[in-house]
């Protein structure tokens, strides 16, 4: 046995509290190297005897990546402790592994050999909302979703549509124009929506902000925007707003009053600053993000600034019942402040979202105590080397995909923002090299998929553009250059997540690898009660797949909507991209 | 090269804020399988003309354990932020290990591939009390170290050691046999007391709390405890109480409240009760300490139960300046109550000791939002199984010990809280089968390691007892029962300690291991000015040790305080049990 691979550290993706009662163990080993695994558990103080009780519990296989195998149990301990080993039998030997190294036999005579999962704490339990579970995102880029009040224009504002933009053009879109739009979005079944930063700032993007307790007066007010989140929540719809607290905007009155007032500024602390006078040319010589000068970082440790922050986030979901909020380069904040934004926001209204925009492995912020969610980078760099530029075969792409899944709690992916592409990316479409039925593969895998999916303002009508400014065209209200096709395919998807619990994300996944072609993807979503399986062909021409799970069973084919019952060899042909979903009820 | 032991997570123990500006960086990599490791790093954004900048830092091997070998790096990163990865070497190949998994070349083309430490937020480095590092404690369990004065004695106290205790006995220890003895601690050297508890309670280890906010009158009043505290502080010693916040004592008002009144008591939602009447006989129907039904656990989630227990960590702080909270059964508290506890404390004073008591791997209480320490059972464990019992060999016990070293940042082994014994064990005389040479090597390993050591009661003078009761006699002040030449070697290791950085906390250690016999044991302690090689014959019989860093060098053997020039052959005999101690400046 490969005693080297074997890996188990308990408080994190592989020990933590699913609910108040509920434990999930994992334990990972080297791939195909171990048989079974049996957890050994028991309450530390429960002894009869001189004798420490356990019980033994078999673990299941969840996945497989590259390089190892995942192994899970869940178990309900009547007083909310337990201390546990892992007994490993690989058909040669069996030994024990415990937090303080290999035995032969498990050493159970002292419980100080375990790993130890203290106490269940309840207020300690990772607890996002419920509501995102059930959420499908659009994410909206004001400035370039619709313009509907040509009243608040900014100066120099370019006609919708009129040309691509630059980083510094500006179309007019505003609170308006996404007001008299819901009714599309609410056709096409979205039921979030993401707005990247509405409060006054310089540019158009708005990540550079002047003032973060005003809305900008080129999307609205604060009564538009009061009407804007009002007519949301009247069609079902949550609103998260963008916090950009790493940084402020060089038109930020207080680093304005620091340029200007240098050692005499009573902001000086609210920056990292080095010397005087500031230079904001070239590398600067305070904290930015970045090296951008126009972007100061926020000394988020000064109290000062901590109260401002948190008066911030609490007044726009205390004012404006606004669901969520999406934080910006929040890796670069100390978490010693978003564990205070946490208790300050959940505390005005506790199922608020908070999802912190953190691209690399994340789970120092995903205990329960910062963040309910990241946006999920390695979802998205997998799917599209994968459906959008085939870079990766199907066991490489289920391999990262199993890995993603064993990276976070159970409970954190099932809130995970997945996204396939946004204002800081190329569009799908352009990055499956406007191949629309590659695209039909991303959305199908995205919407089936563990998580809180995302959809970028237009990729469901088949809008393209590259990196920033070409992937922040404006929405393209012409209905004859819309993709409707695309669009229904679209609203299908999210009609089946709502509807069938399995397709959504109460299904459990599980890539079911049968020794298919390299672009053929099979898997199953699982919940108690029905399973759907759904096949894809990610290839170019067509492609046989042989699926030994539906031998001998009777389900319906979901794009199809036909009855079907399958013999003992399930052999099927796919057409080029061609995908199926059998529900099995 | 064997993958699958290759292990690197940030945020813990292999990547953590050293200071302030340092990044520590550790790897772990298959016993004997890597020859060379490099971290490749940069700042996220620095990039030119299209290149990501990066520097390459070759890491050393800090130490090796029974599986796995250890890499260490440190480094200060101007912008104090880094991405990074590691080149490893294993003479046949190179591969690259990133956050992605294993790459043939380094694949800094893209950030995303790498292992991020985002920001070095000043607010989130772990801090711990300096003094700590510098403070040797001294364990008292206050019913049985001195009577100083009677007129406090409990009902049926026995004479001073008249007997062996029982679980009930009562000798009368106090506060003022304390202060009475304060010269003598202040002889030994030690400069920090940890109390076990002093408030009002039932039994005479008084875990079970009456009165947080009472001193037990047994032990004297808050006025005798103020004079003891200041008396303590003249003399350079630091006092640490022991905060049982788990649960309460039976006889703790709000739980007799909830016992009387049920339902109508304005107490039943601080503890955790299943239903009334409460079951006190047999298995508790509440949550407990254990199965002990004397014990009920605290609800520490409830605002009142939180607001009430805070008061009394910061009311003891404030009012009696102690130094220190040991937290008794720390690990089934929950964590937000910790994060609280540690603000409000150090809200008041911001240089006490944090010391939480868990016996198993610790990492999650130990993120710099918790706890300074926790008790090093791990430590205790493999100590007593090498010197006192013999169980394992050298090879073995610096496995152990390396592991241990590895198992947190470095930050939280020079505070970790390094015990041989306590209240709840038996006493090292007696784990050692009363060999009195085995308990010399057990102090000398112990005042030479990494951590603030620990001395319990009288076993500086050879006191023996096995568990509880058996380890709580009174101590023991005829002189003529004294081990006079035990106590003096305590302290001369404690001047030792006090006066060559290297032999203390401040020395970096390092296991020499030059294939000498299975109980020789070597092992240098490093600071960049001087160096201490210490050899030890953990054997009944003589035996001889090579010690090939000595050759060629000049040096004082400490405890003969004999200067010494070695050749290029270094072979010294120890006899049963010898020690030796060299110097290096």
């Amino acid at each position: 046995m490969f005693k080297e691979a074997v890996y188990h550290r308990p408080k994190n993706n592989y020990a933590y509290a699913y609910d108040q009662e509920t434990l999930h163990i994992r334990l990972r080993t080297k791939k195909d190297d171990v048989q079974e695994v049996i957890l050994i558990s028991g309450d530390p103080y429960h002894w009869i005897d001189g004798k420490w009780q356990t019980n033994r519990l078999e673990m299941n296989k969840s996945g497989s990546d590259e390089l190892f195998d995942y192994w899970f149990c869940e178990l309900r301990p009547s007083q909310r402790r337990l201390r546990y080993c892992f007994e490993l039998n690989d058909g040669k030997e069996k030994i024990t592994y415990t937090e303080k190294g290999f035995f032969e036999t498990p050493p159970i005579h002292d419980t100080k050999f375990h790993f130890c999962f203290p106490f269940l704490n309840s207020i300690d339990v990772f607890d996002a909302p419920d509501w995102v579970r059930d959420t499908v995102w659009y994410q909206i880029f004001p400035e370039r979703f619709a313009n509907g009040d040509k009243e608040n224009d900014p100066h120099g504002v370019l006609p919708w549509a009129s040309q691509d933009p630059t980083q510094d053009s500006f179309f007019g879109g505003d609170f308006q124009g996404v007001m008299d739009h819901l009714d599309y979005l609410e056709n096409l079944g979205i039921n979030g929506i993401y707005f990247t930063p509405i409060f006054k700032a310089h540019s158009n993007h708005k990540y550079d902000t002047i003032d973060y307790m005003e809305i900008d007066p080129q999307f609205g007010d604060k009564e538009t925007f009061r009407t804007l989140v009002k007519e949301c929540h009247k069609r079902g719809i949550r609103v998260m707003l963008d916090a950009v607290f790493n940084h402020s905007g060089f038109y930020f009155e207080p680093f304005q009053d620091v340029i200007k007032k240098e050692h005499d500024s009573k902001y000086k602390d609210w920056f990292h600053l080095r010397e005087f006078p500031l230079k904001t040319e070239g590398i600067p010589n305070y904290d930015t993000f970045g090296f951008v000068a126009s972007m100061p970082k926020l000394n988020t440790e000064n109290p000062e600034v901590k109260a401002y922050l948190l008066k911030v986030a609490t007044y726009w979901v205390k004012e404006f019942d606004i669901d969520g909020w999406r934080l910006d380069v929040a890796n670069e904040v100390d978490h010693s402040f978003w564990r205070e934004f946490r208790n300050a926001v959940k505390t005005v209204k506790p199922d608020t979202y908070i999802l912190g925009e953190i691209w690399h492995d994340s789970i120092p912020w995903l205990q329960g105590d910062q963040f309910d969610a990241v946006m999920n980078y390695p979802f998205t760099d997998a799917s599209i080397d994968y459906f959008a530029q085939n870079k990766i075969n199907t066991k490489q792409f289920s391999n990262v995909i199993t890995n993603v899944l064993h990276m976070y709690p159970e409970t954190v992916n099932q809130v995970s923002f997945n996204l396939l592409d946004s204002h800081d990316t190329p569009r799908i479409l352009t990055l499956a090299d406007n191949n629309k039925d590659r695209v039909r593969l991303l959305y199908l895998f995205q919407l089936s998929f563990i998580g809180t999916p995302c959809i970028y303002y237009g990729d469901e009508i088949g809008m393209t553009g590259g990196e920033d400014p070409g992937c922040r065209k404006c929405m393209d209200w012409d209905s004859s250059n819309q993709d409707q096709q695309l669009f229904s395919f679209v609203q299908q998807l999210i009609s089946f997540r709502k509807s069938i619990p399995a397709f959504g994300n109460r299904g459990k996944l599980q890539f079911i690898n049968d020794d298919n072609s390299p672009n053929s993807l099979v898997y199953e979503k699982t919940t108690d009660e029905e399973k759907v399986i759904i096949i894809i062909n990610n290839d170019h021409k067509s492609n046989k797949v042989r699926v030994p799970k539906l031998a001998n069973k009777s389900c319906k084919e979901l794009f199809s909507q036909s009855e079907q019952t399958f013999g003992d060899d399930v052999t099927i042909e796919l057409a080029p991209f061609g995908y199926l979903a059998y529900h099995i009820v």
